[in-house]
């Protein structure tokens, strides 16, 4: 790490988008701060992945910061409503869309960016095989750099704070392919919704049927432990 | 409360401006989803005044939710920095703005409002006699506007998300006559960073600077008990 080193503040769920994208951030030359939100998920588990890559990327600094969305309920990833399993997506924006997440999840980013003097953002948000959710989309994105521009105090004496979103025009199957490239072990990451109670991936929601599907579009062999086949 | 009551989610720091913009929604017959957050700041005490105007509005529900933003460093609000005492207003803006702080608690209530079926929020930042914080002025806030709906299932929707400002134009004297007007008790607010430790306003700092002005400039008695006369 040279003194020179520029840093970005890189939101790390510990799902496989979010190590590509912190990856990628390492391989563009920056120093990593890890920002993970225990947002009383009903996946903890992630969270242990979060912390594995962060590790295995050697990120200058990893905060894993409390933050009870539970308290305002509205979906199956925080409150007592079942993670769909049909398979089948259903019309619209799913039930496991989190009210705002990535908008609080940012402006966390953002304050942490402002108060560390960094000014690059990384999520990994993608917009083509994505769950639906409005918050991955392009538009939300240069909106949420708008606003920054003008929430902050280093916005307003002319820097610009700009989110990156690497992921955002890749499949699923590219971001697999993207992590064998980057020689991630894909297996560190964290994706189901609903793990079991001894640690698995359940293979049957959205987000545990897309990565599998992404590895098998890719011709990746696949290092999860499905409880039963996506 | 009757079945069709609008509600509104409003940021409730314990200071006076959050105070009276609460009592201005409730005047303005919103329900009151109040949402103080405990994020580690230097005056604690506030906490206290929130629960205070909480009850004394009858907000439907109160949320104290912790967020312990001192894990990013860099403002006097939070980190080991001295308050400002001098009393003569520095240049630009000041050591106690915390890095994203209107952005981050702007998100939160947009996930409250969301989950809980709200489309209305309410904050009391003043571009007036403020403190110079970017986040308290009106381009900031359209900012946030525009982003929330794109940021939202409601907003892609169709829905609109209004952020209302109603002490933007506003003096701390107009405030102090405003709070007089709707009969609150200006006493059970707090608005002092640096709190002497038997709880009492420091009369040095900015915030304290304000609040006595905007009473003394209403010709209004400051039920305030200051530790040194402003």
């Amino acid at each position: 790490m040279t003194q020179s080193q520029k840093f970005a503040v890189v939101l790390l769920s510990g799902g496989l988008d979010s190590m590509v994208a912190a990856a990628q951030a390492r391989e563009a030359g920056y120093g990593l701060f890890a920002l993970t939100v225990d947002y009383n998920q009903r996946h903890r588990i992630e969270l242990e992945a979060a912390a594995r890559i962060a590790t295995a990327l050697g990120a200058a600094r990893h905060v894993v910061l409390p933050l009870d969305l539970s308290a305002f309920g509205g979906s199956a990833l925080t409150a007592d409503i079942a993670v769909p399993k049909g398979g089948v997506a259903a019309e619209g924006i799913p039930i496991t869309y989190v009210p705002a997440r990535n908008t609080i999840f940012l402006s966390l980013a953002l304050g942490w960016a402002e108060a560390a003097g960094a000014r690059d953002l990384f999520i990994g948000v993608n917009a083509l095989d994505y769950s639906g959710y409005p918050d991955c989309r392009p538009e939300f994105v240069e909106a949420f750099e708008a606003m920054a521009a003008r929430a902050t105090k280093a916005g307003v004496e002319g820097d610009r704070f700009v989110v990156h979103t690497p992921l955002m025009e890749m499949t699923k199957a590219d971001i697999a392919a993207e992590a064998a490239r980057l020689g991630l072990d894909a297996g560190m990451s964290w994706s189901c919704y609903d793990p079991t109670t001894d640690g698995r991936h359940c293979g049957l929601c959205d987000s545990c049927r897309l990565r599998a599907k992404g590895f098998a579009e890719a011709g990746l062999a696949d290092p999860t432990v499905y409880a039963a086949r996506p």
